[in-house]
C-alpha cells in the first residue's frame, strides 16, 4: 500500500475525499451513501468497517454521517428547521434506545473559548425531562425520554478530564446511552458552521476544537457513546497546505515551480511543521461572524436532538403538559 | 420555652440575633464570639451544638462563621484584599485537610438567574491545580493542593439533582474535603452582597438562593463539606413583615394601632403568607446593581479560596511556576 | 376635586385603575377603550387629553396603548407571535411617516443591569436597512424604511445624558420619528414582562427602570418620539402597601385593625417613605427568571417594531434581498 | 524609487521594518527612536513628517508611539501595571489638553466579535467623570478632566458610521480631544495582543479589525483625535506569505526552490490574492484564548487612559471622593 498523504480533519467525509483524490484503489470496508435529494442539503453516510478502512482514512471503526448545507451560514430559518429535522432523522436511526430510556447529553468545550463553544450552548437548549417525571401528565409519561444534560467545561476551568466527569455522572445517573457533543476542525473553511457530523464512534482523544487527552467512547463509560460534531475553525496548516498547492498547480507560475512538482510528502510536511510553529503559535482560523454562527447553530443541533428524543411533543409549549 | 417567630434567612448571624431579641433566657449549645478589631470588618462566629440550640435558631449542629464589611457595597479594593484575608484565615481554620489533599470545589446556582450566580461565576476565578500534577516544579510539588473544581448548574437545566452529579464527582475523583459555593437570601437588605458565612455544615435541602431537594453534606457525599455562602437576595416576606412592626412600634401611628400589639405571631405568619403568594409571586428583592455587586464579591470569595488552600503561592504568576 | 391616592407605576392602565377604583366621577378628557376580542390578548387604548386627566392619571397627555398577555411568562412562541403582530399594528397606528422615512430606534437602559436591559436587548434583534440603501434590490427600494439604531447606555456608564447623546445623532442622522424602548416599572407583579405599553409621548424624566434626569420627548428633540415600554420591576412600595391593605381589608383580622379602616392616606404614605428607605435601600423586586423573561419579550417588541416598519418584508432572509 | 513591498497590517512599527528590510537608503521624514530600558517592555516611537516617509510606510503623517511586552500574553498583574503605566506617560505625552477638559474617549468595533470588541470592553472600564461635577469636592475639581465615554456599536448593528454618530457627540458635548480605541490587525502573530499602540493621527478608513468606511479624524470631527490600538488579529495572508518565505529561504529545500528566489513581489501577490479568497473567505486568525486576552488588555488600555487623565486619583477608591 502506498503511502497517501494524511489531512488534519475530524470530518470523516473529508478524510475519506482526501484519501479518494488521491487512490483509485477500491479500499475494503470503507462504504459511502449519499443523499442529495434536498438541493439545499447534502447528507452523506460514510461507513468504516474494517481495519485497513480504518487506517487509510484515520477515523475509528463506525458510521459517520454528514449532514451539509452551506446556506447555514446565513440566517435562513426555513433552511434550519429542515436541517433540524435531517439531523432528527439521522439521530434517530442511530439510537437505538427504548421509548423511556434515560439519555445523557454532554456538551464538551470551553464556553470561554468562543469556536470552542458549541457543546455548552447546545446544551442550554436541550429540553431536559429526567426531573419532570412526576409533574408530566399521564398521556406524556410514554411519549418522554429521561433526558438529563451537562456541560462540565474544560480540564484547564475544572482541573478534571472531561472523561473523569462524564463516568461519575454516568455511574450515578445511569444513562442508557450518551450524546457527546463538540466543536470540530476541519481542512476546509467551506464547510465550517454549514456541516453537522454524526458519528456512533463517540469523542476520541486528540479530536475536537479543544485538546483531549482521553475520549468518551462506549469502552470508557460503558454505554453507546453518539458523537455530534459541527467544525467552527480550519486548521492553519491548510492555509499553508493550500499556498503550496497553488504554488505547484497554478500554470502561471510554472516557470518558478517547476521543481515543485516533485516535492515529497514528507517534505510537504516538514514544511507545514516549521511554518506553523513559529508563525502561527497558538493562533486559529475561524470565521469573522462566528459568535453568531455557534448560536444558530447550536439551534439547529439541540433542536435535532429535542426531536429526536421526544418525537411526539411540541418542545416550544412543553409547559403546557405539566401540571 | 415560649414560641419564639421564626425568621427567614440562610445566615446564622441572623437567626441567633432574631432568637437574642425575643429572649433573655440563656440557650445552652449556643455559643457566640465576636471579633471586631478591624473597624471595617466583624467577624463572628456562632457555634450550634445542642439539640435545643439547632431548634430554637432553626440551623444544623455545626460552626458558622461570618465575615461582615458593609463597605464590599462599593468598589474598593483594600477593604476587598483585607476581606480575602479574613476569609481565607477563618476556611483554613475550618479546613482539616493534609497539604497534599485533593479539595473539589462546586459552585451552586444558576448562572442564567444573576443573583443566584455567585457560585458558578465564583468558580470560575479558582485556581485549578489538579492537572498540573506533572507539571509543576519540585519545590512547589509540596505546598500546592490538588485543587479541581465544578459548576454544575442546577435542576432544571441539567434535569439531575446537584447532589446527584456532585456525588457521582466524587467518587470518580475521592476529594478528601468538598467545598460548596451558594448564594443565600438573608433577612436584613444591608448584609446583601456585604457578608460572607462559613459554615462545616454543608448545604441544606431549602436553603440559597435556588430552591434545593437534595443537600450536600457529609451524610450524603461521605466527605466534610465547608460551605461558603454570600447573600444575593432578602426575602420579600422581610418587606410586609417589617410593615407591620412599622405599624406596631411607630408612635405617630399609635392611635391606629392600639390592636396591633397583640398580633398573634401566627395572625402575622397568615399575613404574610396570604401577601405574599399574590403579590409577589415568583418575585425577588435583590440590589439593582447586583450584577456587578457579585461579581467583585465572587474574587473575594475565590480569592479566600485559593489563598487557604495554596498558602505560598503568588496565583497572579502561576504560570511561572509550571514547567 | 378630592385628593385620590397616587400610584407608583409607569403604566397608564394601571394609573387610570387606580383613579377609577377611587372615584365614580366621570373624568373629562380621559377615554378608555378595550380590545377583548382574543382571549389571551387583552388591548387597551387610553388617551389623556385634558389638562384635569393630566393631573389625575399623573402621565403627560397622550396616547398610551396597552398590550397584555399574561401568558407571555412562559415561553410560548404561537402567543408571542400573536402579539408581535398585535404590536406591529397598535405602533402602525402612532407613527404617521412616509415608506421612505428614516427612523431612529433608541433602546434606553443599562446592559449590566439585567431588568434595566431591554432597551439594548431589543436594539440586537432590530433589522437595521439605513446602510443598505445602495445594495437593496429596486423591487425593495420602495417597501423598506431607513432604519438605524442606538442603544447608548446610561448615564453612569457614558457621562453624558441619553438626550444629549441622542440630541447629537437626531442632528446628524435626521431621522423623521425617534422610537425609545424602555424598562418600565409597574404596580402588579402580573404586569412584569407580560404588557407591553406604546405611547405618543415619548419618554419623561423619572419615569423607568434607571432614573432619568432629562426626557426623550418631541419638545426636546424636535421630532415625534414614541415610546415602547415592557414593566420589569414592581415598586418595592406596592408590597408595603399591599400589607397595609390585606391587613384592612381582610375579615380574618378584622378586631386588631378596625382603627385602620380610617388611616389617612397621609399616613399610609408616611408608613411606605419610612418602610422602604431604611428596608429597601437600593433594591428591586423582579421576576426570578428575568433573565430569560427579557431576551423573549424583547424579540416580540424587536419584531413589533420590524414588521412595523417594512411591513412587505420577510425578514429572516432579508440577505437575500441584497445584492 | 525602487518599489517596495507592502505589508498588511496596522501597526506603524511593522511596516517601517519591512521597508527598512528592504532597503538601506535613509528615508527622509521617518525617525525612530527606542526607548528599551526595561527589559519585559520595549517602547518605539515612529514619527512620520514627509510625504514620502508617508507614502513609503503606507501610514499618514504623525506620531506612532507602540508599547510591545511580550509577557502580556499571560496573566501577570505586576507587569500589566508596569505597562499600564507607561501608557498612561505616552498617552499624556501626546495629549494637549487643559486640567479641566472634557474629553471624549469612542470605543470602536462589534462586541459580539471577539477580536473586534476591545474598543466596547475598555470602554467598560474607564472612569467617567463628566456627570459627576456637582458631586466632586472642591479638592477634586480642580485635579479630575470631564471624562465620558461611548462604545456606538459598529455600521451592521446600528445602520449609521460611527463616525457619523460620534460627530453628533461632539457637536453636542465639545470634548476638546477625541481618544478613540480600536482592536488592530497586525503582520505578525508574536505581537497579537502584546502591542499597544498610540498615535496622534486618528482612525482612517479601512483600519482595525473591522472594516471602515469613514475615519475618525481631526479633519472629520474639528478636534484632535488620539487613536489608541491593539492588535487582536493577523491577516490571514501572512501565513501564505510566510509559507512562500520559508519555501524559499530554507536550506533543506534549496533544490526545489531555486527558481523562486526570482519570484517577482507581483506574481507573489498574485498567488496571496488566489490563495485567499478561494480559501479563507471571511476568516480571521486569532489566538485561541482570544475572548480572556482581550479582557486583560482592555484592563491596561483603560488603566492607562484613566491614569493619563487623572494623575492624581485613587481610581479604586473613586466613591470615596464623591460627596
Amino acid at each position: 500500500m502506498e503511502f497517501l498523504k494524511p489531512l488534519q480533519t475530524d470530518l470523516a467525509v473529508e478524510a475519506r475525499e482526501n484519501i479518494v483524490e488521491q487512490t483509485s484503489a477500491p479500499i475494503s470496508g470503507l462504504h459511502v451513501e449519499n443523499d442529495e435529494n434536498d438541493e439545499d442539503v447534502t447528507i452523506t453516510r460514510v461507513t468504516i468497517d474494517s481495519d485497513q478502512a480504518q487506517q487509510m482514512v484515520g477515523k475509528p471503526k463506525g458510521i459517520y454521517v454528514t449532514v451539509e448545507a452551506p446556506g447555514l451560514r446565513y440566517k435562513n430559518t426555513p433552511l434550519s428547521a429542515k436541517v433540524m429535522n435531517y439531523v432528527a432523522q439521522e439521530l434517530a436511526k442511530l439510537l437505538h434506545v427504548s421509548s423511556d430510556a434515560t439519555i445523557l447529553i454532554v456538551g464538551l468545550g470551553n464556553w470561554n473559548v468562543t469556536p470552542d463553544a458549541l457543546g455548552p450552548r447546545t446544551i442550554d437548549k436541550i429540553v431536559v425531562t429526567r426531573h419532570l417525571d412526576d409533574l408530566l401528565s399521564p398521556e406524556l409519561k410514554g411519549g418522554v425520554r429521561r433526558v438529563c444534560a451537562l456541560a462540565p467545561g474544560v480540564l484547564g476551568l475544572t482541573g478534571m478530564e472531561t472523561a473523569e466527569i462524564i463516568k461519575g455522572v454516568v455511574a450515578e445517573v445511569k444513562p442508557q446511552t450518551v450524546i457527546a457533543i463538540d466543536a470540530l476542525a476541519a481542512a476546509s473553511s467551506s464547510r465550517v458552521v454549514t456541516t453537522i457530523q454524526l458519528s456512533t464512534t463517540g469523542i476520541h482523544p486528540g479530536s475536537g476544537v479543544g485538546n483531549k487527552r482521553f475520549g468518551l467512547t462506549e469502552d470508557s463509560l460503558g454505554v453507546p457513546v453518539i458523537a455530534i460534531g459541527v467544525p467552527t475553525v480550519v486548521h492553519a496548516s491548510t492555509i499553508a497546505m493550500d499556498t503550496i498547492h497553488i504554488l505547484q498547480e497554478h500554470a502561471a507560475f510554472a516557470r518558478y515551480f517547476k521543481s515543485l512538482e516533485t516535492l515529497s510528502d514528507q517534505d510537504q510536511q516538514k514544511v507545514i511543521r516549521q511554518v506553523l510553529p513559529d508563525i502561527l503559535g497558538d493562533m486559529m482560523v475561524t470565521p469573522k461572524e462566528v459568535d453568531r454562527m455557534i448560536d444558530d447553530i447550536a439551534v439547529v443541533v439541540a433542536g435535532g436532538i429535542n426531536q429526536a428524543l421526544h418525537p411526539n411533543i411540541d418542545y416550544e409549549n412543553i409547559h403546557m403538559y405539566l401540571h
